[in-house]
Parts: structure tokens; C-alpha cells; sequence
């Protein structure tokens, strides 16, 4: 399998991404690396980390990088030449099966949806994340988080069945229960948007739960949640910035005496495990799902082991012909595009 | 002031709305209740709790109450003779001014916004809610939380009138930082209704400091958040659901040996400190802003301290004139109905 790496986007690159290369090269023996960045800077710094471009790693010029602080378009329209649009168009070139970055999110998106275009039978892709929930499997997958602001009822459809097949593939779990993310568990709660996606839904042959809401998302009660890319998006900064807020109030509450001082340092080790149940070192990143090719984002400030991880998941989605499967979910469940639309025209007549 | 007291709905209730009413007689020397539930029930408790009715605290009857499982509108199709309904109707036949509930959030919106009706030139009402946040005052309000599913532009200008009245009025913030909940901070980022709320926003004269993300509830960077009530209430849900997850993590860890529970146990203040962070104890209640009349409505699980807070938030209210307030702000802000809606529509022609 032939990955193109994006060693410039995101915090600490291009070190931790040299970093992940060389320890996914040693995992994965058939991986085959195209680094792409400013060669200069890559060869420089490939020396310092005793790395030697070969046969399996072989450096690919991109003379920009999209910044974080740059809008999403970026990739397209500025920074063509950027090393996550080189990265696409290598996929589009047929020379690498997969993007690997874990730099700009929307960059990423933006540059994989324009240049690789979506799966045969699906309207539009979407980027799917791992929250950590009290289920067996400890993750629930929630999509779409932000690859698309409006989405029809045949787009949630489709949603359901890439979380679907990542829960399967990836979290391995057989029947994966599917809940449509609403303001209320009964049935006829929601937005437009929702009621007729649930009319669909409930007519697919997945194990479609009903609405949930958002503190399903963490209670174990669904393995899936679905929901358009806003919602998605808001819900999943919300919840990072309460999770940070709460490390803050959570230090400010321990210095206030000695005694609790004490305490906290005792109990040092726990507060990591926590902090490593919101990490997703172990997930290695957000795949967007449903463009033809695989296309993982990792976390601007990830380690290089979850670097690492981003390469093996995309590994794995092409060994395990995720998007063949995507393909024949669709179609399958009748929810392919323009079947899809033209179900929800009639439920939304109903 | 008179204020109708929804004596039946919750889960600790009727005891915990008797002491609730106790104590707010005891504060607000000119407040006057009405204890709305089943007479003879109340009767038996009041005596119990050493309570007499008076000129001051009068028992309304209602027969049934709307209990948490049923759907919103229990409150206006199956039981009309619901405590809460029952309230409703005291204020919008003039015998009481506000209604103060801890039950049923869903049927406490559907009863009030239904029977009373909005304030002239409001559109729709909202929900705002208080959210802990890292501002000096440890509190941003986010409006609409779920009164409304589908919003239009007009609609969430008024509700940024509401949350800046709020904000002005209960956190004593001269001028509020309003921000726009978006999936990204630059201008043009958002969906269609946010683009559109965008553009009417940025003309209103208030401090509208644009696009806002989820994380910036919490982290100090504004004082009041608008959204659509599909979003807000998945945010909000999704934020208690992860609340909830992170003190069962934490206690899971703790648990892990014995070094650990010892610390958790001498740092025991500090995690009730940030319990006390996420209760809404001190600020009472959600109110139901926007409509004729005041609506507070607390959680269900509200103590007597926080269900007396909800009474007393009415009691400002009314006595600060909120109502009034709102209607001559959205009018100033040229966002009153119909105007605010002609305005969104030449935003959208943009």
C-alpha cells in the first residue's frame, strides 16, 4: 500500500511526522511512504533522524504548507501547491491510495473532497470522530463533524452507513446501533432535517436505534450517532472546550489548600488516564469518509504514535476495501445517490 | 408580584417547591404565590412543612401534572388541567405575572409559549441557559437552548436582544460580548442561517463580536451565544452527557489503587467545588424569554435552594421590567417582527 504523508501540516511537523513514518515503515513491512513537503527541509531533517529516502519512502516537493491560522480554501485557491494539495493530487494521480495529515482540518477536507470527489453512489463525503463513551469498545463514532453546514436526509443516510462500517471495521463491532443525533429520544422530535432523515433511516436494513440525544453520545447507549456537519462540529468544540474547562476548574479547586494540593498529586495517575480517554492517540485520527481514496486527519498537536496510528488506520481502510464496501452499503440500502434524494422527497411529502 | 409556582412538576416535588416557596416568602417581602397542584395533596404537605396558606400564598387547584416521560405536548392536548397549564393560564388571565416550574422542560415551553403568546414584535421565544465559562462573572448564557427546532435569521437576532438583556440585567455585564455559534471564526464560515443572522447582526447596535465556536462557551471569550434551539440543546446535552461521563471515569480511576483513592479522598472538597461549578444552583433556572409574562424553569432535580433562586429570577424579572425591555430593544435594533424578517431577506439576496 502506497500512503502520501503530509510531513508539513500541523504543530510539530515535519519531526513527529518523520517520527511516525519511521515507526509505521517497521510495523506495517508492505507500506510504502510518499513524504511530501519542501525536500530540502525534509532531507535535512531525515538525516537528523537517521532516515534515508529508499525504495519505501520517497520525498515528494510541496512548497507551501497551509498554516492553521488560513482559511479552509486555502488548499484550493492560494496555496496550490500546498503538501495536503500535493497530497490529494497524488491520490487523484493514482501514485498513493491514501492522504495521511494531521494538519489543517478544513485544508485537508477542502483539498481531498475537491480533487478526489466523492464514492460512486455518494453525495458528499464526511469526516468522522471517536468520542470516548462507556460502551465495550470505550468509542462511539460520530459523523459528520464539519465536512459539510447543510445536509440533506439522503446525506444522513449515507452518514449512517460510512459510522456503520467504521464501527465494524475498525472498533469491530458486529451490529453496530445506530442513533440519529435529535433534541429528544421520541420518535417525531426534531428539525425537518431529522424527522424525514428518520423516516429513511428506519426503512434501512442497519440497526437503527431511533433519535437520540446528545448525552447518548456518551452513556454507551449507541455505537453510531448521525448527525449534518454543523451540529456535528459544534458538539464536538463544545465538548473540547468543556473538557479543557474542567482540567482548569479542576486546578484551580486543587490549589486552594494544601490538603487538596496533596490529594491531587497523589492521585496524579488518574487524572493522566482520564486525560488519555479524551486523547485519541490510540484512533490516530478523523477519517473523511466517502471520496474515493482514504483520507485521515489526525490532530494538529498529535504524537508521533498517533501520527503512526493515522498511517496504520488508513492502511487498514484500503486493505480492508472500505470504500468498495461504502459502494456496496449504498447501493445495498437503497440510499445510493439519487435514489437517496428521491426517498427523502417522499418522506418529506408524508 | 404575583407569581404562579408549578407545585406538581419534578422529580422532588411537591416537598422541595414548598420549601422552595417558604423561603422565597421569607426573602421577598412583597411576593405573593400561587401554589398550583392538587389542593389536597398540598393541603396534607403544607401542613407538614408548617405552612399555612395566607394572603399571601393561595392553593390553586390542578389536577394532573405532566410527568418527565410524557411528550411536550402532554401540557396542551392530553392534560389541560395540568399544573402547568394551570399556570399558564393564571398569568395570561392576568392573576398572576410569572409562572416558576422545575418539571417538565418541554411542557413547560409548549403550555406557556402556546397560551401566552410573544411579546409584540417577537417571533418566537427562546430558552437561554447559563453555562460555567472562564468570564469574571463564571457565567455565559446561550440562547435558544430548545425552545425553537427550525430558526430563521430574525429569529436569532431577537434572541441576542434577549441574551444581552439577560446578560445586562442577572450577570451585571455592562455591554455583553455577543457571539454567533458557527463551525469556524472567520466571517464567511457557517451555515446558511448563520451566514444570513450574520450579516443582520453585525448591523445591530450591540457588541457583536462575530462567529463563535463551540469551545468559546467556555473559555471567556464572550458573555452570551446565540444558536438555533436544535443546536443549543444538542450542545448543551452533549456538554451534561460528557459532565456526567467525566466523574464516572474519574471515579473509575480512582479506584484503581489505593494510593490514588486515598489523594481522591483528602482532594474530596475540590471535586465538589467543580460539581458546584456545573450547578445551576445559584442562577435558579432557565427562563423562557420572549413571551407575555415571565417563565423560569428549573431542572428537575433542582434543590429547594435552586428552586427558590428560580422564584426570585422571576421576581427580578418582573420588577427590572425585562419584557419591556425586550420589546423597545428589538425595536431600537430595527430586528422586530416583521421588520427583522425583511431585513434577513434582503441579507439573503446578498
Amino acid at each position: 500500500m502506497r500512503i502520501a504523508v503530509d510531513a508539513m501540516g500541523g504543530d510539530y511537523t515535519p519531526g513527529i511526522m518523520i517520527e511516525a513514518v519511521q515507526m509505521a515503515l517497521a510495523e506495517i513491512p508492505d507500506l510504502e511512504v510518499l513524504l511530501v513537503g519542501h525536500t530540502g527541509k525534509l532531507a535535512y531533517y531525515l538525516e537528523r533522524y537517521h532516515l534515508a529516502p529508499s525504495k519505501r519512502l520517497e520525498l515528494v516537493h510541496a512548497a507551501t504548507v497551509v498554516e492553521m491560522s488560513e482559511p479552509s480554501t486555502t488548499s484550493l485557491r492560494a496555496k496550490k501547491d500546498s503538501s495536503i494539495t500535493v497530497c490529494a493530487d497524488l491520490v487523484k494521480a493514482g501514485r498513493a491510495a491514501a492522504v495521511v495529515s494531521v494538519g489543517h482540518t478544513g485544508a485537508a477536507v477542502a483539498a481531498t473532497k475537491v480533487r478526489l470527489r466523492t464514492l460512486p453512489g455518494v453525495d458528499r463525503p464526511a469526516l468522522a470522530t471517536l468520542m470516548p463513551s462507556i460502551t465495550p469498545s470505550g468509542k462511539a463514532i460520530v459523523v459528520d463533524v464539519g465536512a459539510n453546514t447543510e445536509c440533506t436526509p439522503a446525506n444522513l443516510a449515507q452518514f449512517a452507513i460510512m459510522g456503520e462500517l467504521y464501527s465494524q471495521l475498525m472498533l469491530k463491532i458486529e451490529r453496530p446501533r445506530v442513533g440519529l443525533l435529535s433534541v429528544g429520544g421520541e420518535d417525531a422530535k426534531g428539525n425537518d432535517l431529522t424527522k424525514n432523515a428518520f423516516q429513511i433511516l428506519s426503512k434501512m436494513p442497519i440497526n437503527f436505534i431511533g433519535n437520540v440525544e446528545g448525552h447518548d453520545i456518551f452513556n454507551g447507549h449507541c455505537d453510531v450517532i448521525v448527525c449534518d456537519g454543523f451540529v456535528g462540529n459544534v458538539m464536538l468544540k463544545s465538548c473540547e472546550g468543556l473538557a479543557r474547562a474542567t482540567f482548569h476548574w479542576m486546578k484551580q479547586a486543587f490549589k486552594k489548600n494544601a490538603v487538596r494540593f496533596t490529594g491531587a498529586l497523589l492521585a496524579k495517575d488518574a487524572f493522566q488516564d482520564l486525560k488519555q480517554i479524551s486523547d485519541s492517540e490510540e484512533f490516530g485520527g478523523a477519517p473523511l469518509m466517502g471520496i474515493k481514496g482514504v483520507c485521515i486527519i489526525g490532530h494538529g498537536a498529535s504524537s508521533p504514535k498517533a501520527a503512526k496510528n493515522a498511517i496504520r488506520v488508513a492502511d487498514t481502510f484500503l486493505k480492508l476495501g472500505l470504500n468498495d464496501k461504502i459502494v456496496q452499503r449504498v447501493n445495498e440500502c437503497g440510499v445510493n445517490t439519487p435514489n437517496g434524494a428521491l426517498l427523502a422527497e417522499s418522506a418529506d411529502k408524508k
